[in-house]
């Protein structure tokens, strides 16, 4: 397996345009069954391994475990110890005999790359486990299937026999976290590239300037941090800490400073490279906005070269994201100096002027060794044919990237700001099929599409939640980008889901944990968790056309405290589809809880300024339970219902399903699906 | 306030025998309304300040949220300006007024000392906060109240108007934790620091030396890491690191290495020093064992002599902790060599060679500039006056010492890890009162008791949930330890724990969040939580007697997940005994839920080797749900009980009580002051 890998022959390291043999048709040959095992063998193993068969037996995990590993795995062997620790509960004290071995032929570069062969095989059986693979960071991705593969048996702990041979679908496959609209501290990125690691997402594209924040300190203008970042900046030691932390994950680390629009907070610290006069203030809403670099003056070049200089040799990546989106021209339009610019060089429209700006700015990363990297609007004639196109547009958009010559990633579909369900970012392929291809035109398109990258824009998301918004349901990416294009069913995908989701919370993200403090903060006792777990932060358009939110607004609300998809009722909805008599008992005892709910919470929450919104939100909820209890009734219980009664019951349920306070009840999806057995059974 | 404090005449350090006015006193007398008001007014303080006077109107606090304070204090501002972001949700920005102005007089010692200044006055406007102090230590104090006082308005987040004037009754208010049964990384050692910060501890006292393993690198003896650890030690940088966060919080770092007992991890890198041969390995048990230093050799005072030098270099605290516990005479008895040694030195018996033994470690520590703490049993004629006596036996046992002329701290009572109420330890004073003082001949018992130390010893605890077993129950250690002894009504201290509960938790600590974590791991749904909620670990003999545990043990099962007291049930004892409308809804609710419960969950439970066991418990907690339905029926719905009806319920609710698995159905104790409400009404 690992001397058939697509990388090998570039030895790791990626240059020029990447070449990438269609691997998911090679590999279907060699093992046509591979899908059939990996859904009955590895179910909870995120992303699914290419190929996986199980064995009789099991390999016992306890406190002798023993990782026995080279020097240059110690720091990863401790982690993955920790980590299994958390799993099980267990307190490893070793032993002697080395639980796992691992061995890789090759040390990984310096620093990650793209392209680098990730592949690895492992075998587990009674008496020991043996990782191996061509490079370290193979090993790496292996070390956390094997944590995955950890589950409970009859006498504790325990990985069942398996062999496995696995590697990635996509090279590059990535997390955008914006740490500009909201500031993200340290531990908010580090536990975020645990969670990363998790899941084999080896990029992290660090959005660090935007309209509402600049947040690197630069030596060589303090005035970016001091003016532009409210005191919330990333010092260059902290920058080195994270790549360093980073590194030591086989996680590569691309900085994003977006320019020339997107700029109003560089340009409250330096006006003078504004389109318009300043002064100009950090932004507080959210939106596109008018301060835009000014593309006339080679002062601005000249600033550029020296700043961007300087973030060049802070990250060592070889990828360096320029931004590039959504330009407002109007500062353009007005700016008499900036027309006559624009005349003089024949530029005849505002994009023509925008990609003279792009073509002026990647001469200089080049000549500071880097490659760039822009969103799908740097896509213009005369672009540097090394240029990767990051899509917020679409794989249409990625193929006519590829028509001409450049390489691309994904990001639309896989926005997760959008609060949007797991199920929706994994069926979104990078890849559009052959005929939707070959109507863009675009020939090779797998050759020219790396891979894709979840977004985190936080307008809507704080430290504090942050987590909540990515994960689990990156991992439903992260799948998509490893495994092969024909797993896809959503089903199985769910259950695995609550798998990792579990795992990432032990890696160290705290998108299950961070619930019950800002439940806390709005109230006691069990009534608002009950109504929390039947709730969901509607998706995004709810919110941005309910009030006027901006960077002052706290996002401490019980819409903030709720996940985007509830694990609750994602297993009611299972419930009410097999309606075993566990599922049956389940469901009842929830209705219940639901139907006597409000009595107890509203006394609580109409005393209070942060909740009496949810007054209504915990009505609904409670004639939900009762809907969802009468239901069962007719279903189970031999009943009939009335005449009209299910027509009725449905609209009702429609009406509460619709949102209060910027919050979905999600529970009518089990009640739903209950109403319409009944209509069927009728 | 400030100016009549027992030690500034000490300038902030004290030297021989403590001297503390009868302060109590003399504040009642200047105060005599102090407890009314502290109970109307600081509700949610922990400790209670010892004088509040609250005002008319409110200060805002959000995001222009803003400390002006020395910069001696500039990493306190930011610590407490992060915990407001967390306890509010608020992302502070900042702005160009300040909120809080915070002054003081005189800087901290490079290092806490015992006897600082801690005294403060805090005031709080409408336009603004004043927090003054004479110490920066005092000043640490008020910014933890500042953050306590912190609640929500009509409109976000507020502290209304108030004049505090504050100050400890003790000086040395401490939380040992033991990290030898049990391995504590440095980061629970970190967050468990910041919680004690929150409730105005101030010694953190260090057991880092027992049977079961020796915690610190030593450089001079680097075996007692390697053979007596299991790579589970402190580097000295570490312990460096520790005490500069503690130092940056005033708190004091106490290191204790237990000898001549408790030293089979030592003696397992060095035979040569012990009472018998060789070889030994490290104790997996828990108890008291044979492995003792052997006090007839000079080499084991010259080795003693090297390594406390060294551990004496590395932590800057003046008081040394050398254990000196629970020593088992039997190596002694059978080693001839000891048994002449004693003899010829007139060393009658086991206790005249301990104190033989104490005395020369005694001597050692003075040359390195240390003054000795040892437990009760270090306390025979001959001991330096300077010695202070760590009690494990009683207030009796400190007044002894004191009648000695010993100064003593208080540990008898506080045991966490005997998992009793927090009610249990809030009752325990450390100074007995006059009569009992006069019959145990002590004067000035008041002068010689220092204060006291919560004690965690860790057989039965792991990092994972460490922190349940301490807080919040310690929050009311440390208010008996810094508020007036008249401080006491239990029902206020419920009420206020539950607010300080989730400071400590914004604090750092994980007392509340490590459930969920361990529950997953036993299984999906809502069941187990609702069976937990209802749950206690039972107190410590139970653990004791129900298996042979081990440090190889692994600590987690349900027992381990609950916490040992709850929160839950605490507050539907209050609903059972106030019993409005929405009390009887809440109990409705749960008793609901629970009745319901065992139908989910047992399906679950079953199959699983970890929670098999909770079969009869899951059970008992819907049986219990019955009796309370059926109990509220009587008791409000004007249905009267069949004959005899009661008294059988109460005999069933009491077998309900008796221990499953390890745990206690908490839930019992609501249920039983309906059904003892139900006899008095009939």
């Amino acid at each position: 397996m690992s001397k058939n890998g697509p990388f090998r022959a570039n030895s790791g390291r990626l240059t020029g345009v990447f070449k990438k043999p269609t691997f998911a048709a090679n590999f279907a040959a060699i093992f046509p069954l591979c899908a059939v095992i990996l859904n009955t063998l590895s179910a909870g193993v995120m992303p699914a391994p290419w190929k996986s068969v199980g064995a009789a037996g099991e390999l016992a995990i306890d406190s002798s475990f023993t990782i026995a590993a080279d020097s240059h795995l110690q720091s990863a062997a401790g982690r993955i110890t920790r980590r299994i620790e958390k799993q099980t509960g267990i307190t490893i004290i070793g032993g002697p005999k080395p639980t796992l071995i691992v061995e890789f032929e090759v040390s990984a570069p310096a620093y990650p790359t793209l392209g680098e062969d990730e592949s690895y095989t492992l075998d587990v059986t009674p008496t020991g486990a043996r990782l191996k693979s061509k490079t370290s960071t193979g090993a790496l991705r292996g070390l956390e299937t094997f944590t995955q593969l950890i589950s409970q048996g009859q006498n504790g702990f325990k990985i069942s026999a398996i062999h496995i041979e696995d590697r990635p679908r996509f090279p590059w496959r990535g997390l955008m976290l914006d740490v500009s609209r909201h500031w993200m501290p340290v531990e908010v990125v580090e536990r975020n590239i645990n969670a990363m690691a998790a899941v084999k997402l080896n990029v992290f594209h660090w959005h660090l300037s935007d309209d509402q924040g600049f947040r690197v300190e630069s030596k060589k203008f303090p005035k970016l941090q001091q003016f532009g970042s409210d005191g919330h900046f990333y010092t260059q030691e902290q920058i080195r800490e994270v790549i360093e932390f980073a590194r030591d994950r086989g996680i590569r680390v691309v900085p994003e400073f977006d320019i020339p629009g997107h700029t109003t907070a560089m340009l409250t610290a330096y006006p003078e490279f504004a389109s318009a006069p300043g002064p100009y203030a950090i932004e507080r809403f959210w939106g596109i906005f008018q301060p835009t670099m000014n593309p006339a003056r080679e002062e601005t070049y000249a600033f550029l070269d020296q700043l961007l200089g300087e973030m060049a040799g802070l990250f060592p990546d070889k990828y360096f994201h320029i931004g590039g989106d959504e330009v407002d021209p109007t500062q353009w339009q007005k700016n008499d100096a900036i027309q006559a610019f624009a005349r003089k060089n024949n530029l005849g429209n505002d994009t023509a002027l925008q990609t003279y700006f792009t073509q002026r700015v990647q001469k200089i990363l080049a000549a500071h060794g880097k490659t760039m990297i822009g969103w799908d609007e740097v896509l213009e004639p005369g672009l540097a044919p090394d240029t990767v196109i990051q899509s917020w547009r679409g794989q249409a958009s990625l193929a006519d990237a590829a028509r001409k010559g450049y390489r691309g990633i994904l990001s639309w579909g896989y926005y997760l700001d959008h609060l949007k369900p797991a199920s929706f970012h994994y069926g979104v392929d990078p890849i559009i099929d052959g005929a939707e291809a070959d109507r863009a035109g675009a020939k090779n398109v797998d050759e020219h599409v790396l891979g894709g990258e979840a977004c985190m824009w936080d307008e809507y998301a704080t430290a504090e939640n942050v987590d909540s918004r990515i994960w689990p349901r990156a991992a439903a990416i992260a799948e998509r980008l490893w495994s092969p294009r024909e797993t896809k069913d959503v089903a199985v995908m769910y259950a695995r889901l609550e798998d990792v989701s579990r795992i990432l919370e032990a890696a160290g993200s705290t998108h299950r944990s961070y619930e019950p403090a800002m439940l806390d903060r709005l109230g006691r006792g069990e009534g608002l968790r009950i109504l929390a777990d039947a709730s969901e932060d509607q998706e995004i358009d709810g919110r941005r056309n309910a009030r006027k939110y901006s960077s002052l607004a706290p996002l401490n609300r019980f819409v903030d405290a709720v996940p985007p998809e509830s694990e609750t009722v994602r297993r009611l909805e299972h419930a009410a589809t097999v309606a075993g008599p566990a599922d049956i008992a389940e469901l009842r005892a929830r209705f219940t809880e639901w139907a006597q709910n409000d009595s107890r919470l509203e006394p609580l929450i109409e005393k209070n300024s942060l909740t009496v919104e949810l007054v209504p939100l915990s009505r609904s909820l409670s004639a939900l339970g009762s809907i969802g209890l009468r239901t069962l009734e007719f279903l189970f219980d031999g009943k009939r219902p009335p005449e009209g009664w299910i027509q009725q019951q449905v609209q009702a349920v429609d009406e509460i399903g619709k949102p209060i306070a910027e919050v979905q009840l999600a529970a009518v999806r089990p009640v739903r699906i209950l109403l319409d057995r009944l209509a069927v059974n009728k």
